[in-house]
């Protein structure tokens, strides 16, 4: 009852977070919109603005949806559990393959125009949350969705997951970080110290990415806001048969 | 019983984790001393070497040190709270410092070079990282060393306190990364995409950066690896005289 009653009180101001880190991850995107719309001429798949598909795919692929995927199991915290996992893979799959176009999009760019590539810290860490968020989905796919892992393994994977989660997600937004410097400095170069109007809106532009980056990790980690136990998650992992595999939910 | 076997058997790798996490910080502040020495001429208070006292004072105080003063309540949990506390506090009085030199030689580096202040992603972040870390550390000494917060002000503002200090360092690690971006794009331009030896260990100083912020972020996130509350602490907190003022420690 106690912890009953301390749940009631603690997880009112969850709402206002969550439509708090909408609203910054829905500026955040319509001002990538805006900065390559009004500064850099806009979007399109042929000639160089095909480089401006990157910026705005990334942001919404590993930004903005990777971010969303990440609090479903706090805004849904209260549906059935195999809703919200399936609902939680499903938006790491919309990012992956938004961000899998913004990423064909600058080396066909890069290809096009006699660029070279993965030579920049952007560009490494960018492979790299690639790779990592591929990776992690397919592990989170084989042990969560994939009806083959012990419920034993299942506990065991599941702090190494959502640590890891939380980190590609942190990476992701240093690696746009890196990307809006990159992209200013090369455009830029001098004009950037004296306050040009492009300079200021693509600090913002950084200053907003970090506030959603560090809303959706404030959120995460707030313990009465984590998804209760329920007696159902029990009785799912029975439906997968783990329980005769030798593992009972009542040893974790 | 049960939870103090799983404290014994699952604390074991931390050491080696803790091991790990300052060979990396080690390793990043010698790249950073190597990479200034081998292509940026040095270290000096005069002249143009005065901006490398930047980036060398920021990854000692602001990375380095602020990681170890985070992990100090994991490598010293079994010692007195009041000790570990201390020596938490103080080793982010020597990072403040430390980063505060770094600040002062980059100002007026700027100043006698007649550039521009404050007008990057990075300067704008950096003095973001700086004014939340000087204001997170004055509460920190208000409410957890000055003997005046109550038993239970203090556990209200303690989850805040730990989110706060992690977000802050991984802003550090987010800053020095645009920093190190900002001085590759200025000194390399377009050299930088020929893979050039200074980018190449740039970029590799880059990605240990974020290593060492990872390493630092698993440790204090690690559920098993959180110092146990000793009766000590109870102790203490009468000592402050917080009875007194109508909390008492089992309301927590």
């Amino acid at each position: 009852m106690e912890s009953g009653a301390s749940l009631v009180s603690t997880t009112g101001a969850l709402p206002c977070y969550v439509a708090f880190s909408q609203l910054l991850g829905l500026t955040v995107v319509t001002m990538t919109g805006a900065w390559l719309g009004l500064y850099r001429g806009g979007i399109a798949w042929e000639g160089v603005l095909q480089f401006n598909v990157h910026p705005l795919c990334m942001v919404i692929g590993l930004i903005f949806l990777q971010g969303d995927a990440l609090l479903v199991y706090r805004v849904f915290r209260k549906e059935a559990k195999r809703t919200t996992k399936v609902l939680h893979g499903l938006l790491h799959v919309f990012a992956f393959v938004i961000a899998l176009v913004g990423l064909v999009a600058v080396f066909d760019y890069h290809k096009k125009e006699g660029y070279a590539d993965l030579y920049s810290l952007h560009s490494w860490f960018g492979i790299l949350v690639f790779v990592l968020y591929f990776v992690q989905w397919l592990m989170g796919f084989s042990f969560f969705l994939f009806p083959g892992a012990s419920f034993s393994l299942r506990s065991r994977y599941r702090p190494q997951h959502i640590f890891f989660g939380a980190t590609i997600f942190l990476l992701s937004v240093g690696t746009a970080l890196l990307g809006l410097k990159e992209a200013l400095l090369f455009e830029l170069g001098a004009k950037y110290s004296t306050f040009v109007p492009e300079g200021v809106l693509a600090n913002l532009l950084g200053l907003l990415l970090a506030c959603f980056g560090a809303t959706v990790l404030y959120i995460l980690t707030r313990a009465d806001w984590k998804r209760p136990a329920q007696a159902e998650e029990q009785a799912l992992s029975m439906d997968f048969k783990t329980l005769t595999e030798g593992d009972s939910p009542s040893s974790q």
